[in-house]
C-alpha cells in the first residue's frame, strides 16, 4: 500500500489507471479509521481494481465554534489499519493542499442540505459536497462508498451524483455498531466513561421507535414523543433533533409509510453524536 | 458524425473511449453556430482523438427577462457545419434531458461572477458553472475549448477547474471578428441592418482603447471616459458597463500594468453584445 500527499499525483495515476480500463473504488473518510470505514474499504477491495482511501479532515465542512482542531487524527494508525482492509492507496493531502489561494468554488445542493443536521451546522454539507466533489475529481473513482450512519450526507451526495452527472456510482453500507450498539464514530473517541455510557441512549430510543412502528404505531408525532421522553430521562443528553423522514429525500413524514428513516441527532455532554435506522412500512 | 442526444448514452460511449485511452475535445456551445466555434471545433479535431461540439440553449443562464425563448437555434444547419468543421459526434440533449425531476445542485464560483456581467445577468454565471460541469462530466473531455469573446466565462470556468481539481484543460481561442471586426456571436442575428452598422461601436471603442493604451496613457478611467463618449455618440447605444481590468482575476486596475483585458458591454437597442480585448502592458 502507497501513501500519496499530492493531489496532482494520484490524479495523474488514476487518469493513467482509467486510461488503462481498470476500476477504481474511493472510500472518502476524515481518518481515524474504524470498523465502520474499514467496511467500505473491504467492499471497495472486492468490487474494484483499485483501492483507494482519502483521509482529510475538512476545514469546509466544520463551523468557527466546532471541533476541526481536536478532531482526532492518526495516519500511521489508518495507514496499518487501510493496509490490513487491502486497500491499494492512502490518498492524505496535506492542511493546505486542497485550498490553495483564494478558494472560491462551491458545489451546493438546495433544500435537503439545511435541514436536520443542516439547521444546527449551517454550511456544513455544502463543505461535504464541495470536497467530495474535488475528490471525485482528483481519484476519479468508479465507485464510492460512504456509511448509512451519515443517511443525510448519503442522500445529498447521491442527488448532487444525479443533478450534475457525475459519472460514479453511490454505494452506501450498513451503520457498523459496537457490541453494545452504539453507531461506530470517530468522535466517539471524545466521550469519557459515564459520557460512552449514556450515549448508549441513542441507540435505544431508535430500538423503540423500530418497536413501535413494528407494533403498528404509524403517527410520528408519537413516536417521536416517546422516545423524547426517553432520551430526556439521561441527565447529559441535550436533543438537537428526531424526526422520522422519507429515505428518498429526507422529507418529514406526516404518516409513516415507504421507506422512512428514523433520525436524530443528540448532545452528550457537549459531543453532539448523530445515528439512524432504515425502516420499510 | 454522429448525433446523441441522451446524456447517458454519450456519457457510456466516454467512458468506454476513456477507457481505451483516447483523448477527448469538447466544444459547449449553445448553437446557431458560427465561425468563433468552428475554430475551436477545428482545434478540438486537431489536439484530441474524438470531437465533441455540445449543443444546448441552458435555462440555468438565461435570467426570467432575457432573451431564452428567442434565443436562435438551427439544428439541422449546426450539423452540417460540425461535420464540416470535423466534429465526430454532437450532443444535443433535448430542453429537458438536463434537468430532470427537482433540481436542487449548483456549482458556484464566488466573487468574479458578481461583477462586470454578473452585474446585470445575476446568476447567470452560476447557470454557467453548473451546466459546464455537467457536460465535463457526461462528455468526460481532456480538453475543453471556450472563446475569449466571453472573456469573463473563461475566467470563471478556469477559476473553477482549478478550486475544484477538474480533469479537464481548458483552452481559451481568440475572438473570430466579421470583415469589419464585429465580434462573432449568434446573438448578432437579433440585429437589424441599422443596428448592425451601430454594433461596430463596440470595435471601434476597443480599437481606440488599444491605441490610447499603445500610445502610453496608462489610467484606466482616461481610457474609459474617452471611449464612453466615442460610444455615447451612436444614438441605438446604451453602456452596460465598460472597464480595464486583470486579465487573470478581472480586478478592476487602478494603473494599466500587466495583462489586461478591455471588457465592455452595450445595449444596441434591446440588444445587450459584449466585446474585449486583451493587452500585455
Amino acid at each position: 500500500m502507497k501513501l500519496i500527499r499530492n493531489p496532482n499525483q494520484i490524479q495523474d495515476l488514476s487518469l493513467k489507471l482509467k486510461s488503462k480500463g481498470k476500476r477504481i473504488g474511493l472510500v472518502p473518510t476524515m481518518g481515524y479509521l474504524h470498523a465502520g470505514h474499514l467496511s467500505l474499504v473491504r467492499r471497495a477491495v472486492k468490487e474494484c481494481d483499485v483501492a483507494v482511501v482519502s483521509i482529510y479532515v475538512n476545514p469546509l465542512q466544520f463551523g468557527p465554534r466546532e471541533d476541526f482542531k481536536r478532531y482526532p487524527r492518526n495516519l500511521k494508525q489508518d495507514m496499518l489499519l487501510a493496509k490490513t482492509a487491502g486497500a491499494d492507496y492512502v490518498f492524505a493531502p496535506g492542511d493546505t493542499d486542497m485550498y490553495r489561494g483564494e478558494f472560491l468554488t462551491t458545489v451546493g445542493v438546495d433544500k435537503i442540505s439545511s435541514i436536520l443536521c443542516g439547521t444546527s451546522r449551517p454550511g456544513h454539507f455544502t463543505g461535504v459536497t464541495t470536497v467530495v466533489t474535488k475528490l471525485f475529481n482528483i481519484v476519479l473513482p468508479d465507485i464510492s462508498y460512504f456509511g448509512q450512519k451519515d443517511a443525510q450526507q448519503a442522500v445529498i451526495i447521491k442527488k448532487m451524483v444525479r443533478d450534475l452527472n457525475v459519472p460514479v456510482a453511490i454505494k452506501v453500507l450498513p451503520t457498523v455498531r459496537e457490541p453494545d450498539g452504539l453507531a461506530m464514530s470517530s468522535r466517539n473517541a471524545y466521550l469519557n466513561r459515564s459520557q460512552r455510557q449514556d450515549a448508549l441512549i441513542l441507540y435505544k430510543a431508535l430500538g423503540r421507535a423500530r418497536c413501535l412502528i413494528r407494533q403498528g404505531e404509524r403517527n410520528p408525532r408519537k413516536i417521536i414523543s416517546v422516545i423524547k421522553r426517553l432520551i430526556q430521562r439521561v441527565d447529559s443528553a441535550r436533543i438537537d433533533y428526531i424526526d422520522i423522514v422519507d429515505a428518498a429525500d429526507l422529507s418529514s413524514k406526516k404518516k409513516i409509510t415507504g421507506k422512512v428513516l428514523v433520525v436524530l441527532a443528540v448532545f452528550i455532554g457537549k459531543f453532539r453524536l448523530i445515528d439512524n435506522i432504515a425502516l420499510r412500512v
